[in-house]
């Protein structure tokens, strides 16, 4: 059997055109989501399988994409440690007690699986409605990223509360990424174990990181998190604003490192070797631009991919709530288009 | 006379130390900065003369660095051209008539360098205190941070608005970028001509680009603004996140290229080539780090530098409010002593 075109472009494996598919694709930008979502709550979705597999399922077939992505959220795995999660309207996500010490380390409670088989329910229930042909993508926050979020209770400019733990506390630093990278790995393979056929680690916040902070903090923790996971799955590696971090990350483990659009993506290629396939990099700020100058940017990024096995065609993050579908639609044609041999 | 060791930097000449300066010296994590906040607000600061030259003057002699920069805002030159700026507590900078078509940028007014009448006369008086050996910087935005101030209205996360004009309507953003292009020129001529010694465009939100767009939409207007500055000025050309830029942005100019700790500082220098200067690279809440950790980090961006002619040591981006003084003047001894020959 030919493989899906995503899953041989995990290998870099020959491919009939790019496969493409868009962080965030079921999102507030698409009227079938926000239909659900006047139902269900942002955490009540996440925590209802039937819906988070329907929104996984419609917006992949909706926009012909190659890959679905389960539903969830980068932060579910640390609402069972006991830090009182919440995502709030309007002001993102919210963590009520936040680590601030190695005895707040000590008190994050084990991650026992169950309490997120919510996710993987999700997940056998999507698998089971998607066609065989078409992938499905688990995912999980990484542990620096996620470690931002508990310490400084939700976002921030300059994670200044997180870089001062990781540098005058480091003996905390490394209990809390090595529980957190434990965690990650046993519910990446759980939700492999459910069908899901490729898992993407976000580091979304790991580009605030000088390069060497994240060779002494980070990125032992990522190889110890990516030898955990399932041999033979494809593990797509993702961060922005890494353009600095690339080399690093790559040796952090992967078969994809995901590229934001800070940087050319011939350019990151080259940096993190033609041995590991590639996935970005367009903004999706260009997809409020007019449909040409959208494919005009689609047909750039696959130039610099120049043909070469092993890339996915996807944005720099997730797509942006006032995106139109339509032209959503269009960067998915164009980019099967355009690389169509 | 021996140039000043910072002057002699810019022009990659050899200094008996490494020169080092840091970005918000003058600022709220330095209890004579905050005392004088307690009697003026904000702008009412900055169009003081005597208090901006007071600030910026004990600033520099407080903490033995080897430059001053006088106190100042990047977005003062927006408030003349009619645009409603206002510094709103704890919110940041708000312009209340943003820029969003092209007949916006038509009625921006042009600016009267005698409504900045009053940063230049900070700058004089500024000249005058400080000991003859210590050079004076003076700033300005660059065109594509104002830019995005003007369009955005504020900060912003995504720049969608700012992306959505410059893809959208490149007309109206080329008109825009000229105007402020021209408006900058003339305003760090003006600091010149009042007694700064340098400048430095702080292009601090350019990293959101893509290279692509940056080549074709900035950095024209930044060669065009470099070039009309009054030869024999050193020009550093700073931005943050610009890991994937910094070939562009030293094509678009400038003596000294500031960078931030998002890369390291070797192999930022190697892209922007060693016949220019660089300025960089502490990530600020290393500042918040214990002293030992400080210093360790100091003597490995200096390892970095290598001893090569033409590294100013600075901060990445601006001290952080919550930095203890003592860790600052802790850094600027520990530059001085592990530089000197």
């Amino acid at each position: 059997m030919i493989p899906p075109p995503f899953l041989a472009a995990c290998r870099r494996e020959p491919v009939p055109y790019t496969p493409v598919w868009l962080m965030r694709q079921a999102g507030r930008y698409m009227p079938e989501y926000r239909a659900v979502r006047e139902r269900l709550g942002f955490l009540e979705l996440c925590k209802s399988p039937d819906a988070a597999a329907e929104v996984t399922v419609t917006a992949a077939l909706r926009l012909g994409v190659d890959a679905a992505i389960i539903f969830a959220d980068i932060l579910l795995v640390l609402e069972p440690m006991g830090v009182g999660l919440e995502f709030s309207r309007g002001d993102g996500p919210v963590i009520h007690r936040p680590v601030r010490s190695g005895a707040d380390v000590d008190r994050l409670l084990p991650v026992d699986p169950a309490a997120l088989a919510y996710v993987m329910e999700a997940v056998r229930r999507a698998r089971a409605a998607l066609p065989a042909h078409l992938p499905l993508i688990g995912f999980a926050g990484a542990p620096f990223t996620l470690a931002s979020y508990l310490i400084e209770g939700g976002g921030s400019r300059t994670y200044a509360r997180t870089k001062t733990i990781m540098l005058g506390d480091p003996g905390a630093w490394r209990a809390l990424m090595e529980r957190l990278s434990a965690s990650i790995a046993a519910y990446l393979n759980a939700q492999i174990a459910a069908g899901a056929d490729a898992v993407q680690l976000f580091d979304s916040w790991v580009g605030c990181l000088a390069p060497a902070d994240y060779r002494t903090h980070v990125l032992p923790h990522m190889r110890a998190l990516v030898d955990a996971i399932r041999p033979g799955t494809p593990v797509i590696h993702f961060g922005t604003g890494t353009a600095g971090l690339l080399e690093a990350m790559r040796a952090g483990g992967g078969d994809v490192i995901g590229v934001d659009w800070r940087i050319d993506l011939d350019v990151a290629w080259n940096r993190v070797g033609h041995d590991v396939a590639v996935q970005g990099n367009l903004d999706p700020t260009a997809l409020l631009a007019p449909v040409p100058e959208i494919r005009a940017r689609a047909a750039a990024i696959l130039g610099q991919a120049a043909g070469r096995p092993g890339h996915i065609f996807n944005l720099g993050h997730g797509i942006l709530p006032q995106t139109p579908v339509d032209h959503v639609r269009a960067l998915v044609d164009a980019v099967h288009e355009l690389s169509a041999a």
